[in-house]
């Protein structure tokens, strides 16, 4: 194998594939990444097993300035070899391996040599047969990921919890996302019936959402397959192939209060000010817990007194009604609540001290549709005072 | 005690005196800060019993909009306290004690308590008589702590080269910090003979000058008074009291090189980054060691074969001179070594393989005399390729 390529954009696609790769894994050949250098292009792939991410650098694309001399494949260490690059004195550099699977680096008078494995002792992707591939709006998927997921629980004991639950309908999808104490539900709309969907539900795991979110561009065309066990998410020049969780996910819609006794209205970025303040002195009792004290349009935030002391509130509202409520949460739960809204006013219904609480936007906007909403629960903690 | 105060300005002050506070102290009462509040302005006090830092928020001083309503003292816990004033809604903010030592925080509508300590039980810093007060170079004495303390000793086996060995002499000061296996040294020229200066020299712990150099501000007019086993440094509205560490500091002056049998001029921004570069390669093997291969004006850079891999790198220099030379050091010592001269031309000259190799300026500047000067020593390492 030799190709010469251009240092800095190989390195972009280089930092993709990496993201898969594990620091230590079960199959040591996992550390590495693979290299396969064809006619029409070079082709990295990462894997944990799990999720495995494929970068095509097609030999047409003017920015990776590549030549390819000699077609062939290795697989080298993969955080080693990033560094490398990453340092290199010049903007092309040429890669080659010989028969011992010798890498050899060239940038300018500097010269790596790196040990390789047989690019055959790679495990192989799976081949995967998908009935339909389903294009996605980009921005808006990658906002339900990220209003969502943080709410999946890291709790191995029900490993269906600790990814996306996907699930389709007619011309939407909607993103669940709920460790048992919180919940968060993003539809968006997508240009397919059902039918044209064709799947019901998936459940994706927390890491393969996570580094699609990051790996992709506003402006690449997200496309996904859904095939049994599995899913690839493809993007312009990236595919993430990556398996599904299995197990039943618990029916969530019927956990959401549909209607509420008290209900305020919060500027979300000074409620955020507010529980972050507060969450310093809660931070330092036992229980992480602040208190919210609803009292004849007077909303009061608490922190009880613990060791190193209290704290208290008053919080501006835009509106309170409804009867007098106390009820507790965690505020990091409300925190990440908060922040997935972005700057906008939040309406927040209780029902009682031992019911959910639910945000939802107090506004709807004028791309708000039945299809695409936001909402987040937090399950109150019970206290004693 | 009972004041009212600008909120940034205070947490300015409060993060300069808690840098000596430490996370974990044998006496408790130090894990706080002391606060004291007279008609002439608030006094911030932390230590860790070996550093201490005042700071004097001066009432006349407008940028703190300082009112003091009732003197007194306390003691709070000063991570918490720092966050909470961090993240409080308004530019002033009120601060109140009361019999009971509860320290009470008022911003808009955010109250905290915090369970303080009476001020009385803080440990008193010590009483320095000094014989002379002596005028810094702020600028330039900054640089001679921060090119020569990284050389400073971690091992606690002999204390005194923990420290800045810092010596006068006829109207300079120099700075000297070695582990034994490095050696920086930098002078500075000072306006006082050395009948003035009052010391012959006196060993700095390495914490006392690093957060000297984070704290002094460009425009603060530094001072030293050394006094028995203490030194203070004082700054516009901060003073540093630290102890100084005991011990013999060997005679570093008989150690430096006076002549070279090969020598070789480098770009240290070029060196830098080939070092850098070798450096991914050594840091892979047991041996954190390259090796510089000098031979007939070519200089080449090494990382003998480890598990991994290898690297060479041909060096470009501005000159080469001298006999031949294969020499080996610890490329993390040649970076700090480099990155202390910033982007200048750098004359190394060498002796043997086995005798230290001797790293300064190219070229003297318009500013250097044989009174402000920097040289890097580095012990090379034996090895047996």
């Amino acid at each position: 194998m030799k190709f010469t390529i251009h240092r800095q954009s190989f390195m972009n696609q280089l930092a993709n594939v990496t993201r898969a790769v594990p620091v230590k894994a079960t199959i040591p050949v996992l550390t590495g990444i693979k290299i396969v250098a064809q006619e029409d292009g070079i082709t990295l792939i990462g894997s944990d097993a799990e999720i495995s991410i494929e970068a095509f650098l097609n030999i047409q694309d003017e920015a990776y300035q590549l030549e390819i001399i000699e077609p062939g494949s290795i697989v080298v260490t993969a955080r080693l070899f990033s560094e490398i690059i990453k340092k290199l004195p010049t903007d092309i550099i040429t890669i080659e391996t010989d028969e011992q699977y010798l890498l050899t680096i060239r940038s300018g008078q500097a010269v790596f040599n790196l040990n390789g494995i047989d690019g055959q002792s790679y495990p192989h992707l799976p081949e995967i047969v998908a009935e339909s591939t389903l294009e996605l709006p980009t921005l808006l998927f990658r906002d339900l990921i990220n209003q969502t997921i943080f709410s999946a629980s890291n709790q191995e004991s029900r490993p269906v919890l600790t990814g996306l639950h996907l699930s389709s309908s007619d011309h939407f999808l909607s993103g669940v996302a709920t460790d048992s104490h919180r919940l968060s539900r993003r539809m968006i709309p997508v240009k397919y019936s059902q039918e044209e969907l064709n799947f019901e539900s998936i459940n994706i795991p927390k890491k393969t959402v996570q580094e699609l979110s990051r790996i992709i561009e506003d402006e690449d065309q997200l496309k996904m397959m859904v095939a049994d066990k599995q899913v690839i998410f493809t993007m312009d020049n990236l595919v993430i192939y990556s398996r599904l969780l299995e197990g039943n996910y618990p029916d969530t819609n019927r956990l959401i209060p549909q209607d509420h006794q008290t209900e305020i209205v919060v500027d979300s970025q000074e409620f955020l000010a507010a529980i972050e303040r507060a969450s310093l002195m809660s931070h330092q009792g036992k229980n992480n817990v602040v208190q919210l004290d609803i009292n004849d349009q007077k909303v009061e935030l608490l922190v009880n007194s613990n060791e190193r002391g209290q704290a208290s509130e008053i919080i501006e509202v835009k509106s309170a009604e409804g009867d007098d409520l106390k009820i507790s949460f965690n505020p990091d739960y409300m925190k990440d609540a908060l922040k997935s809204f972005g700057p906008i006013d939040i309406h927040i219904g209780f029902q009682t001290p031992v019911r959910p609480l639910l945000l939802t936007p107090a506004e709807k906007n004028e791309n708000e549709s039945a299809n695409n909403q936001l909402l987040q629960l937090l399950t109150p903690i019970r206290t004693h005072y």
